[in-house]
């Protein structure tokens, strides 16, 4: 049963269970030309701080995350073309959020104009690879530690 | 402004912002005598299927983070005692959900016999250290993923 329905997700009760419901979302581990990272900080109201991440977005009713992927790269970064694979998927807070986060891996990217969403402000940040162990303290948000540690988890083995 | 509030978590609005709002949580990378991690495999309604996850739970009011991952650890698994250090804190799922887990790493632990929540229906499984590499793929959960990959890479740098 729908308790809640806003714009971002509903509330749902089912056999006394509360759910946060959201549409499912994307995250890439996007590695440029010369080896870097590309990351994008921005201000986060929902935890009031913040936060540098990995790319991502919410998959539109019907797209494929694969799309949506591709889009969200593009719109926050300029970065397309290239060699695109899926590196995880897993959900975010599965005690009460039903949000699933699939996490693509993409190299061999293009350079172009980013078009971010009016009102979002994005920083672009690039970390070369060999620095990313040394920096991971700096990353507070579950799936950009997730999805980097498993990018370099993968590249070392 | 709150608008609607549950036993588990609330909505707030503010400035626009939808937030799903939760106490904090805490999970646990636990290894035992035998060198091996210790998961709990339970269904989890929210997302409609059952996953293998570090042992976890949420932060009582007033209570510290470190408190509660014993009590917790304790709980599900019997284990106790032991050395503990804090090896990661972040935002679940930023974006929308006011939800941040602390995860602790702990060894040197004692077993014990486990006194699970009523209702709670937990399984216990235990990976040797030295196959979770190869095991990972049979992950699904962002906390766990994020916990056992800093726990594997700390161990090697």
């Amino acid at each position: 049963m729908k308790v809640w329905e806003g714009k971002r997700f509903s509330v749902l009760v089912e056999d006394g269970t509360e759910i946060a419901d959201s549409p499912g979302a994307v995250a890439i581990v996007a590695v440029d030309a010369e080896e870097r990272v590309v990351l994008v900080r921005q201000e986060r109201p929902a935890v009031g701080v913040k936060l540098l991440e990995l790319p991502a977005g919410m998959i539109d009713e019907g797209e494929e995350p694969l799309a949506t992927a591709r889009r969200e790269l593009r719109e926050e970064t300029g970065l397309h073309g290239g060699n695109w694979r899926e590196l995880a998927a897993f959900w975010s807070a599965p005690g009460f959020v039903r949000h699933r986060l699939t996490v693509f891996a993409a190299d061999g990217l293009e350079e172009g104009a980013a078009e971010p969403d009016e009102g979002e402000d994005l920083e672009i940040v690039r970390w070369p690879l060999e620095e990313v162990d040394a920096r991971l303290v700096e990353l507070e948000d579950a799936k950009t530690l997730a999805g980097l540690l498993l990018y370099l988890h993968e590249l070392k083995s």
